[in-house]
């Protein structure tokens, strides 16, 4: 256990003592500060919690709550849950309407940017640039997310829970990166994402939802390794913790398309429930992990004509998503569980805008889309549901970032002193807000990273874009982000000289805690290793993945 | 009574038989194709709306419903009504939220794109354009509203209502213009805008909200006439209708500042509960409009600090808006007359992005505010509430123009006939759509104009801005309002070609009807005429106008 240092002036200005009696959890610097000017309430706060959870678990046979947790693909801020922003869109989602309904909508919850970093962040409850985990890769790149770090669901196994993850995966190619090496019972995942699943397939080719990728005139081309083969990449894998793994629903020799697309988003749906119904009859309590692909569908291939008046590639999918969502609701009432499991679901960042007008969604409330450090890049849609335990219909307004689940839900679960106290964790306990409507919350800024650049600092409603090297901190642009959603109109005359600069000191602040704990890179390998039935052409594309990694030290 | 003449061509492509044995409305080219497509629907739809009005009647003492209408001033879509979004701009507005759940979201209104011609449209049935009345004036202009305008509030009184108008007026500076003089029995209302009220103040002045006003060196100007002086401008007037009228709360010499501002609204909030008690110990039913001044306010004289956590000069006032709508519903309670009052709270444009941030409102689902053609200035927050009529906490995704109030108030107070069928209403009867749920309105298309020009044509989810002289339809740029709320990404590869031209022949269509229907223009005269306490500085602000308009004919 390495002991909280900080230097004397951080400590001064902070007024902290450095204890570890308790073993704290290691923050960032901000929660210190934050912790010295609320102490009193939070353990207050904390002790009304702490009530509270014990009083449900010993309502419910001792056991803690199980958690379901469903990471949509790809969906910005105010297409679920709003029935007036669903007309807007011509979109229907009523069961995640009833959801949000039932529940609580945590209305600033931000995410990463991408696939990858928000969920790393949610799995780690650590920044993914920690861990070097802040790109999102759509090829064979043979790294990933380090076993070394400790996920919510080994802390979550460590205190009991029977725990399964079915969907999308995306946090590496290399085979301790995958779920079922990463603290899950049993996983069902692809490997990539839908870059090779939706938009490099065959299908998707034929439309040209992408150019240039393989119809073109190839004679006067040399490089054969150059072009991605989806089809020889491993698409899904199944698999127990420490037993084998396998490739599933491809043959050697086989092409991907859309109708394969499709066979795998039902059979992740009809895993869910099957998981779930099995989960429910244990003695133990269980974490769910549920992220399906859709409503990412970047083909016309198989489908009928619109199923929503918006008629977008994804908008109607999103659309047979929430019908889904409905099934596996209804499922947790005849299961009889619904009461005592925490249902999370959200969006993991902003709509893929790159897509545009095809998919049916552009960024709306916010500016920008997936990749984006704007607000439309990382604020999504979220909503927890707890009966009896969070108000139904509620909104909580504070800043949560996506990281903060990781610490929330192991705290709901009594799992949180597991969480390892030799590393920094970033995310922040925020039971208090959602459970007894702490006003504040325990977090009141982003740092919100591009890959591995920090590009913007949000503390309460104000934002600043960092300003590059060489520039001045008292130019740089500043938002306010409730007057000015889309990030328009620079706000100058209040806070600009003075915020500029007290900005950039958060982030020197957040800088010079790295220097105690360093970020790493990820863990490399070669990719696919461990599984059992590897194609030939798979084979053949690793061989070739290799040899390019090799040419960099010829 | 004009009988409708269509050309041959005309009549032979919309299947339609020119009879006017029943005196029908006479409307634009559009409704009659819509008409023969679902003729029988409609004829279905309105024995069951006849049915249903009836029955309200009956249970009503025999008496139609009161209506109150309440148009908020540069309010644009998703500040009011939606909690959710209420989070994201750090207001307020829990009583407008209580009206949208007891109520129906009309979730495509359709306004004009400014304050005038949006008041115009619902006073009238008609576009603005129709009697030169598109335009907004800030200054003395000498022009307005024609008496030959039949207004809502006349249909109405002509049916037995009472009627009274309370708040912004803003349709013209003479006589016959004022609400006292087109239908209302009791008025009380400014003559101009709150350009004048807020922003050429004396406080507006000192804190810089508009520059060059005052505060220059004028040692080498020579027109005297050329800058406002809002002061001697008339302010608010009140009188009855044939009755005399009257300036209040101005003395001569008095200057115009943020306090009597402040005043002014709190006396139209006070009048309108004063006379809703009075129109309801009356035996006629009531047309009771109330058109506030606030959220709009430019100035932070008078303040002690922000209100809301948005905290801008508008937000901040649009809570206290809610909070005064919460007392005349409230008071509509004690009254005993919410169940058989239509209530209809409204935005009339898009917020006035010009004053954004501090205003605290940017255009947020929308792209543009005030001004534009782009949704963000025509599209607004909209509910109708009417207890056991129509269904709570439901949303009409119809298209509706703010015209179309004009004709469905009518008709669910029984007015309907009064409407003249001697020139062309814009306005179509929605009141199927609203109180059965007729799928589709009788709308489909609005045709957008600003000031004297269309600039664009929406039709179902797709709309086109009109090409330019010269240009060609068919590379015009086409949106989708479902896909794409932000009018940012062009579509062509499926409508475009074919689309263009078809949308351009809609205008076309519309044109057409205009040479059986003309425009003509709005009334003219002496700007204040018929006030009887004119102060001396603002009849010398009157003779300096009518030099300025003789000086064109010199």
């Amino acid at each position: 256990m390495r002991r909280l240092l900080l230097t004397g002036a951080t400590l001064a200005m902070v007024g902290m003592t450095a204890t570890a009696e308790d073993a704290p959890i290691v923050h960032d610097s901000e929660y210190y500060i934050l912790k010295s000017q609320h102490a009193e309430q939070w353990q207050k706060d904390n002790a009304e919690v702490d009530a509270k959870i014990a009083s449900f678990k010993e309502a419910n046979g001792g056991k803690p709550p199980n958690i379901l947790y469903i990471l949509v693909d790809d969906i910005g801020f105010g297409d679920m849950g709003i029935p007036e922003l669903n007309a807007v869109r011509g979109i229907s989602t009523p069961n995640i309407n009833k959801l949000s309904d039932e529940g609580l909508r945590m209305s600033r919850m931000y995410t990463e940017p991408s696939c990858t970093p928000t969920r790393v962040a949610f799995s780690t409850g650590r920044l993914p640039v920690r861990m070097g985990m802040g790109d999102t890769t759509v090829d064979i790149a043979g790294f990933g997310l380090p076993a070394e770090e400790v996920t919510l669901a080994e802390l979550l196994k460590e205190e009991g829970y029977n725990t399964v993850h079915v969907g999308k995966w995306h946090m590496g190619d290399i085979a301790e990166s995958w779920a079922m090496n990463q603290g899950f019972d049993w996983a069902g995942h692809p490997i990539h994402q839908q870059g090779q699943l939706t938009i490099y397939s065959d299908s998707a080719v034929k439309e040209q939802v992408s150019v240039g990728i393989k119809d073109f005139d190839d004679r006067f081309v040399l490089d054969e390794f150059f072009r991605p083969n989806p089809s020889a990449m491993v698409l899904g894998i199944e698999g127990t913790a420490g037993g084998p793994i396998r490739e599933v629903h491809m043959e050697p020799g086989e092409r991907w398309n859309a109708q394969k697309y499709d066979e795998m988003n039902q059979r992740y749906q009809d895993q869910t429930l099957e998981h779930m119904r099995d989960l429910a009859g244990k003695d133990e309590p269980f974490f769910l992990q549920y992220w399906p692909l859709i409503p990412l569908d970047n083909t016309r291939e198989g489908r009928n004509g619109p199923e929503s008046p918006n008629g977008g590639l994804y908008a109607d999918k999103l659309q047979l998503l929430d019908k889904w969502v409905g099934d596996i609701l209804a499922e947790m009432e005849t299961l009889g569980i619904a009461d005592n499991t925490i249902v999370v679901l959200m969006g993991d960042n902003g709509h893929f805008t790159k897509y545009s007008p095809q998919s049916g969604f552009t960024s709306m409330v916010f500016r920008g889309g997936k990749g984006a450090t704007t607000e439309g890049g990382i604020r999504v849609d979220a909503f927890i549901r707890w009966p009896g335990m969070i108000g139904a219909d509620t909104i909580a307004n504070n800043i949560i970032h996506v990281s903060d689940l990781y610490t929330t839900l192991a705290r709901m679960a009594g799992a949180d002193g597991h969480i390892p106290r030799d590393r920094l964790v970033d995310g922040v306990d925020q039971t208090a807000a959602l459970l007894i409507d702490e006003t504040k919350g325990r977090r009141d800024h982003v740092i919100v990273y591009s890959i591995d650049s920090p590009k913007a600092i949000i503390k309460d409603h104000l934002k600043l874009n960092l300003p590059g090297p060489g520039q001045s901190p008292i130019l740089a642009d500043f938002f306010d982000v409730y007057r000015d959603t889309h990030e328009k109109y620079p706000v100058s005359t209040e806070v600009g000289a003075w915020g500029g600069k007290e900005f950039v000191r958060i982030l020197e602040r957040h800088m010079g805690r790295k220097q105690m704990y360093p970020d790493t890179p990820p863990a490399f390998g070669k990719p696919y290793e461990g599984i059992e039935n590897l194609r030939p052409e798979t084979q053949a594309a690793v061989e070739a993945f290799m040899l390019k990694r090799a040419s960099v030290q010829q």
